[in-house]
């Protein structure tokens, strides 16, 4: 099903292990190859025994900073099902605290591992650096526990189950957890015998059989059933299953924006993204006139439910999530998704209503080539050049929902942040997406303001060898809060960049670099940068400080309208 | 005695006032003429009514990152004594945190200003973006209050009192506070009328009294009394006041390491700095051999006391801190310093012991002008270049412990993070540092790897006109953590920049940059920087390694003693 699921559990010959090789082969086991982080003197010897080798560890991969290893790591999540970053205590952790959260409201499993100070200074409270010289060292596990689904300082005689209970716990609900492993107990030996079996949630098998038989029943007569599809399917690797099983059973799908690309556009299924009213289309009354609206994997936050112009689930849909399914609000029991979408499968095959049959779509109307260089024309032009079976990133801000308007071709995948929200995200992420599915080119397009949050993370993804395409949107500043509110207050614009330079001096002359003022220049320049997959390149299109895509129109007459 | 006392309370003429604008007017009284930060859409309003003259309030500054701006404003309230970062919520205040950790552990008056969501959404647990989606609207105020001294989130009875609670506790305790402002009360009217009264904290007299009576009494006899001075004195901006009170009573002032240049290098009181054994030098002696030790703001960290070779207080030892004052251990009760500073100025005038003769100093060894660009050559020609009067910024690692050798002009200042560390500090510093006294020209010397970190303020500083100098040591990674341990591995390297090119795309060509490779290249870059005092320079030093200053090598011995 997922990667993990292919690799070999790789059984240690020793009968013991250190606390960091163990970690080391449980994150191999579960999928990791790669470690996001920086170092620092409390994480040293962890990194001795877990990085490059010690013990088979995962590779290590330094950033500039922590914000940017998080976030990569967090993208490598997505595609490997766990990611790492590893930070040292205090100054490392709380840099990368807001990937942590990002990942929980994203659904994302990505455990930040942390070197802590010795066992003894926390116990006696000595006042060392990285603290807050107070004595007490639980200040910054106590705030992650905040943003995670699990939390644990190892402790020398619970360490391996505690590393499991943390991983396990971010597998199965798909959120971030954390460890901090304090620097004497890094290299400790522990008894390696659990590492013999490989960690995996499992279902109830009674609950997992009562939701298929209500499932079942509650299809069996359905004539027009929708699948209404959110990221936990990618999240967990089903897009492929979900793809098949709808074809199958011809039975029709929609995908929330934020798994948008999880069926081709093509396929025979497929009816179009839903967001309630602030995308029309024929999504919309499909959805409206369905006997049944299954929700595979949904998340019903304010931005992807139109705000709140969504169709709601009821006492009667069933509801397939990370970890639970069960009907509506009901108190769900524990049924992993995977499971969840086999008993949909068989309760498809016992339907007896009609196929779904797909309506002729239109073709997207897009703009004319022109001359001027505007969002439309921007995105029309990357619409034309973009090839298929690419890793479409798209930054909070423009960027996103200019892509939500994007023609995806077949086996595209688009991920960014639609909850979160964090802008600045998607650079670094271009890290970890291509280190993890290293047969899929990314290609990212970000506002400059969003790029200047993190844009030495450049110099990793050049130094990694990566070859992305990258589109910056230069408009100066933050043009999706222009849209919103003081269009021309200064707090929205942004220091102006040579971005040619910075390019060059991040990659050492390692990537393309072309600007765009016009819509013939911009053709040119992803032309090029699409043709030559040898290397990175980025492309500057220059836009207009106030031009947005449409859809951005409709989001701020709905968030307006929400606030007043 | 600090910048806000000289400033004229501003009465405003309405009886009412939004809450931004109260913030706003309660920040210039305070000295505040600047807010670093990023905007958000929660912090629209916020900023609407704040920055930038509305209600006549405060500057915004605004940054490519939210760390980068909590570094500046740190800076800023060393200098000021209070200094603010506004951001919006989650994802941008979580950013920010470590700068407030650190402002916690170095004991600087940093406020957090949140833009948070409306209340309606916080009350109905609404899954709006930038939050969990987990309905829970409280997880990032609660991780705040763990690295502050006072956290609030604005309520609509309560919210001017929230304010000046928050704002009076970070400049009693010189700690950080946090203040979130829900987005629908940014603009709401609050009474005007405590803003006639300016915030400021006050002794408890009899504690006061007391505390004066006892310290005149152990200072009566005293024949070698010693003031030992730390960071608190120049948190308060008490380090003229230090100086002319040490002259007038011709007591002897040792410094940590933390409060170097409180007392010029030629003070007929200055006996040099005091870090146990881990700076050999008069200052050893003096301290042990000292009848009566007065602690003047000292913070007694492991690093700061060399490892706990520092003399310790005993229960006879006047300990005045920022905001208490007693003996030893004792329950102490509320004694402002800038109070406690006056009881001792009395205490010492009673004294009857002789007045300090500082003994020849002998001039410090520096190494002979070399062509091999060693860490000893370039501190060494800093020492000949350094103008008086400058501010240096010293990052974490070898820049820190090379600045600690390096002789001080007179009139010279020195910050860094001695207790939290965390590399990349000191870059946006100079922001913080350049706005709050541009009377006084910020040098800054990072290494490499902690420049990566926060690289992108250099557009800050060139855009709003600041002319520092920028030493660069170059040493193609993290050196303090290869003199530690584990030298080879890959974790300690950092990707190789062009830095020329970053310095000219960051700051479109404002600034002047060099490369030295030998101590001649160095001493010419370093004087052409110096003299050309209308630009940013930007020495780009490149060094071994391995290669790090003398200190450094008794900080790893003394560091694996504690280890061991």
């Amino acid at each position: 099903m997922t990667a993990l699921d292919e690799r070999p559990v790789t059984t240690p010959a020793a009968t013991t292990v250190t606390v960091a090789g163990y970690l080391g082969t449980r994150l191999r086991q579960l999928g990791v190859d790669h470690l996001f982080g920086v170092p620092g003197d409390f994480n040293l010897d962890l990194l001795d025994g877990l990085a490059d080798g010690g013990a088979g560890g995962p590779a290590w991969v330094g950033s500039p900073n922590e914000l940017g290893a998080g976030y990569a790591a967090d993208a490598y999540a997505r595609v490997r099902g766990l990611g790492v970053v590893v930070t040292t205590y205090g100054v490392g952790e709380l840099s990368a605290l807001n990937a942590l959260a990002g990942a929980y409201a994203e659904d994302v499993p990505l455990v930040q591992v942390v070197g802590a100070p010795r066992r003894a200074a926390a116990q006696t409270g000595a006042l060392v650096h990285h603290t807050l010289a107070d004595g007490d060292f639980a200040h910054f596990s106590r705030a992650a526990a905040e943003v995670t689904v699990a939390a644990e300082t190892l402790t020398a005689g619970r360490a391996a189950e505690q590393i499991d209970a943390v991983l396990l716990a971010a597998i199965t609900h798909r959120k971030p957890g954390y460890l901090a492993v304090p620097q004497d107990l890094a290299l400790a030996e522990v008894d390696a015998a659990p590492l013999a079996e490989r960690l995996a949630p499992t279902s109830d098998p009674a609950t997992l059989a009562a939701f298929e038989a209500r499932l079942t029943s509650s299809l069996a007569e359905a004539q027009c059933p929708v699948l209404l599809v959110g990221h936990l399917v990618t999240r967990l690797g089903l897009a492929a299953e979900l793809a098949d099983l709808a074809a199958r059973h011809g039975v029709a799908v929609v995908t929330q924006v934020s798994a948008r690309g999880v069926l081709d556009a093509d396929h025979p299924s497929f009816a179009g993204d839903y967001a309630g009213t602030m995308l029309p289309g024929p999504a919309v009354d499909l959805v409206a006139d369905a006997d049944v609206v299954v929700h595979v994997g949904t998340v019903l936050t304010a931005e992807l439910t139109g705000f709140g112009s969504h169709r709601r689930p009821d006492a009667r849909t069933p509801v397939l999530a990370a970890a639970t399914a069960g009907f509506g609000d009901e108190d769900r029991g524990r049924v992993l998704l995977p499971d969840a979408l086999g008993a949909l499968d068989r309760a498809l095959a016992g339907r007896v209503g009609p196929r779904f049959e797909r309506p002729a779509v239109p073709a997207p109307a897009l703009p004319a080539p022109a001359d001027q260089l505007t969002q439309a024309q921007l995105w029309r032009t990357l619409a034309d050049r973009l090839p298929a079976g690419a890793a479409l990133l798209a930054d909070t801000g423009t960027a996103w929902f200019g892509a939500l308007d994007l023609p995806l071709p077949a086996g595209t995948t688009l991920s960014g942040q639609p909850i979160w929200s964090s802008i600045g995200y998607a650079l670094p992420a271009v890290l970890g997406q291509g280190l993890a599915d290293p047969g899929r080119r990314p290609v990212l397009v970000i506002g400059d303001g969003a790029a200047q949050m993190t844009v030495q993370e450049l110099s990793t993804i050049a130094a990694r060898g990566l070859t992305p395409v990258v589109l910056l949107l230069d408009n100066a500043g933050y043009t999706i809060e222009r849209a919103l509110q003081s269009p021309r207050a200064a707090y929205n614009d942004v220091a102006a960049w040579d971005w040619g330079m910075l390019v060059a001096g991040f990659t050492g002359g390692r990537a393309g670099y072309a600007e765009a003022s016009t819509g013939a220049d911009l053709d040119a320049a992803l032309g090029a940068a699409f043709a030559d997959t040898g290397r990175m390149h980025v492309v500057r299109a220059v836009l207009d400080a106030d031009d947005t895509p449409p859809l951005v129109d409709a989001l701020a007459r709905l968030a307006t309208a929400a606030k007043g």
